[in-house]
């Protein structure tokens, strides 16, 4: 009945063109199991068992003999979460039940406490918890959801991160919306010179950002896709009706001037690696940001500043983040994005226009690419999808 | 299994009649669309963008060249509302996202700005967003949500807003009710003898209102179903098993007395009029109420109180307004009314009595009256439902 | 697509026995509705009705000549909850809405206010609402919301309850659980040995209890199932990975020696009886628990304590209680319960152990033993069941 009454203005509406998302990034609504994604900060895990939940599951991470492990965080007895359980021992898990104790490392029950010393239980069928396999390098704790086994840490993390001469700092935030409307902001061109255009990090740049740029086709480059960067537009435009914008100030003006005199116009690499990173390489650092999956509405961003530096550089390279780029970039300025795409409908009738270029070869890249449970690769070519995908 | 397990006398509580309400009407959860309604007060709407959901749809409202423009809240790009953007001209408002900019008064889209100034998009397919009639009254603003051209202004609200001879004072509040529960409210005499019985405003009256009222056939008069009272009770009645009821006070009896002797019995018109309306014609003014359908579970109610003055005799008017009806009769009094309707299971069985002659006669009118998306009348006559409603 | 991405060791989970609960039992979502209920304190029960919500279904209660009575809390009229309502006179609640007046006796309407006094509504049908059966005994109200006739009160409720010769103490709390995981765990000694292991109370007993126990065959004991305990384990044991636990300290070790030379090591005996109660006999006096369905995810605990004694020896007990059990038992030990028993997934799978013997002796009791609405019990016997139980 209400559908009768909807004028006709709705009704077109709801005509408007697909979505360009194929049917493994449409369905993937909690991300993409068989790859190695971080789950929290080394120094957030001491002695307790720590609950956190991520590609729609539960897992409870637990630190044992120095080291991490990650099991399904529901005890097989009877559905209590092993996150509110306690470490009798270093090295196991106990339900805070009926004291079901889990080796942490392979999730076998180990002992029943209330069952006493000779319990038949530990051995027997279904007395296991699932168990994940866990990488903690330079303070970040990694966990492979997929079934089989886990490819090397080294194929899903860029290098940046787990070489030992490079030095990074990194931020946890959340942000209430869909990763994947998390991950398509970081290679959306479009929405930077809008939703940004009055960030501190670019009025304090000694350079006006382009008004609009144009985009090319994205660029596959080892694991990257590599967007596609054309001419861009000018710092200022005059458009049809809205006239001058942005309007800057004379002092920005002034100071974009004295920049292009002496500065080289360094290039900016924007790039996706899956599951679901953007990594931005930079003169000096490099950038990279995580969109994991908590549940279908909440995204869990891990924000790396990763530079080549050691000993006093290291130092000097630390303080800059705390005292500028923490504050200034993954603030400020991450939390323009974390705003904007926490009121976005991803799940709205889309009308793309020439910027979205970079959205539409995202989304095909990850249809095409994107690993399977078993650890192949999707057998379909970016020709096969084409159909579906514009 | 639950169902199995419900007792006799649950059973019989599902097996009370069916409402009385129609087909249409009984669909009818989010409104009827094809009427001018009231959206805002017009000091409500300033420089920015306002965001407001009516009949279940999202509406952005904006002010340009000082009148108002209504459009869906939702870019046609990716999903964005609207009233999180900024207006960068005066007669346009720019996506908070990537920058589309849309005329408000038509909706198409005049530029893209991050797609240069030579974007191709303004005039492409399916780049514009629907827009809503919208005029502008005795600081009210009012909208048309229907399909094809709207009526006339007049035809949808009363000339005591409308006219300018007249001066008007309003107040918006919001029921969690849904609006078909908070416009038969208005129109039912049982409830106005119990639930405002000791209201301040009956209270201070020199009358005592009725225990009970006959009700008699509703008339319709023009636009209006006009309440059809019969023959009032008493102000106090012996009922059996209760004994007196209600037991009033020694100095309201005395006062009623006095008025009653000094008084000249004004007649008190109560009328409904679609598609949401509650008109009560009193000696010195008019009362006006809308109720406005949101979402399901919520009503806006547009209170007006109306009366024929100018110059002096408005001012005098607006003052008696803010020191006494404001708070005696549209807070204290109609909040009686919020709080009672806000309890009410509008969905539940119903078994009506004699005094909802007037709810039946309402459902009635409005299943036969109620103006159709193409602008005509519903075919059926009051015979034709007559087998559905009673 | 989310299924299939699912690793086997999610699978696994999902491959786990299905429950022990019989269709009876598993289905009880709301309880069992021919069984005599506490309902409120009578403390709790003033002039004003007052609306309780149990079994799924709101009841609203009323005081009249010093009885109470019990309804269903919806006026027959339109949908309003009578418990908004008011006693106009004793004996009678009247509706808010438009003064519908109830005999709360029988839940026939008497008087429609807003009809005025010859109103023809009071005896035409479908004017009446249902009424539960009440008996009020020794502070505590009780309600019988099957239909037909109900049994006697003292076939429901344990005689300590009913008993003019002994003296009760109750407090009432509300689990955030299914009544039936609030029930289990009181009939659950495995749990007992894990959750309580820090109590106040225990800390303080002149024993340790046992680290675990061997539960044997439950037995059926007149209205009770009785929890078969067997030989218990020691106060600390050592456990293969875990080692010794629990860990007592030097002190509480000493205090349980003296404790096992002075003491006579009375039985403690743990009982259940239906629809929900927890009956645990101590030497001194008897604790039971009542686990009243409010709604799928909500218990409402009566938590009774009971003593054979009169007169100043009732008064020593009412302090003792007051002083401590009410502390260290009712709210310390108890909320250890309602604070586990929230966390727990109750339709989780599950894989039971050898102390769920009582678990599953106790689900094959309801299962079998149930009184039926029509007052039959089951004809299954529990060999019927058997297939379906293990």
């Amino acid at each position: 009945m209400i559908e009768a009454l909807l004028s006709d203005a709705q009704a077109a509406i709801r005509e408007r063109p697909k979505t360009t998302r194929g049917p493994l990034y449409d369905a993937a609504d909690l991300g993409f199991r068989p790859y190695w994604y971080p789950a929290m900060l080394s120094r957030h895990l001491g002695k307790k068992p720590e609950g956190i939940k991520m590609l729609g599951e539960n897992l409870v991470f637990i630190r044992a003999g120095g080291r991490a492990y990650a099991l399904h965080d529901l005890c097989a007895h009877r559905g209590m979460p092993l996150s509110a359980g306690t470490c009798l021992t270093d090295g196991t898990v106990t339900c805070p039940y009926h004291g079901w104790t889990y080796d942490v490392r392979d999730g076998r029950c180990v002992a029943a406490l209330t069952d006493g010393p000779d319990s038949p239980l530990p051995g027997k069928k279904n007395t296991s918890v699932p168990t994940y396999p866990v990488q903690e390098r330079h303070g970040i704790i990694f966990v492979y959801m997929g079934s089989g086994t886990p490819p090397p840490l080294e194929e899903d993390v860029p290098e940046e991160v787990l070489r030992e001469d490079w030095t990074i700092q990194t931020v946890v935030s959340v942000w209430q919306a869909n990763w994947r409307a998390a991950v398509e902001n970081g290679f959306d061109a479009g929405h930077a010179s809008y939703v940004h255009r009055n960030s501190m990090r670019w009025r304090t740049s000694m350079a006006l950002q382009p008004a609009w740029s144009q985009v090319k086709e994205s660029q596959v480059v080892g694991p990257y896709l590599r967007y596609g960067g054309g001419k861009p537009g000018a710092g200022e435009e005059i458009y049809p009706v809205v006239g001058r914008w942005p309007r800057h100030s004379w002092l920005r003006r002034k100071l974009a001037d004295i920049g292009a005199r002496t500065s080289r116009g360094r290039p900016f690499g924007n790039e996706f690696r899956l599951p679901c990173i953007i990594h931005n390489r930079y003169a000096y650092y490099t950038h990279v940001r995580w969109a994991v999956p908590v549940d279908a509405n909440t995204t869990r961003n891990f924000q790396v500043f990763a530079g080549p530096y050691q000993g006093s550089r290291a130092k000097a390279f630390k303080a800059q983040y705390w005292l500028w780029h923490r504050w200034v970039f993954h603030m400020l300025f991450n939390n323009q994005d974390r705003d904007i795409v926490s009121k976005l409908d991803y799940y709205a009738p889309e009308r793309l226009y020439r910027p979205d270029r970079s959205i539409v070869d995202l989304r095909k890249y990850i249809e095409t690419h994107v690993r399977r449970d078993d650890g192949e690769r999707p057998e379909r070519t970016p020709d096969d999808v084409a159909g579906i995908l514009e």
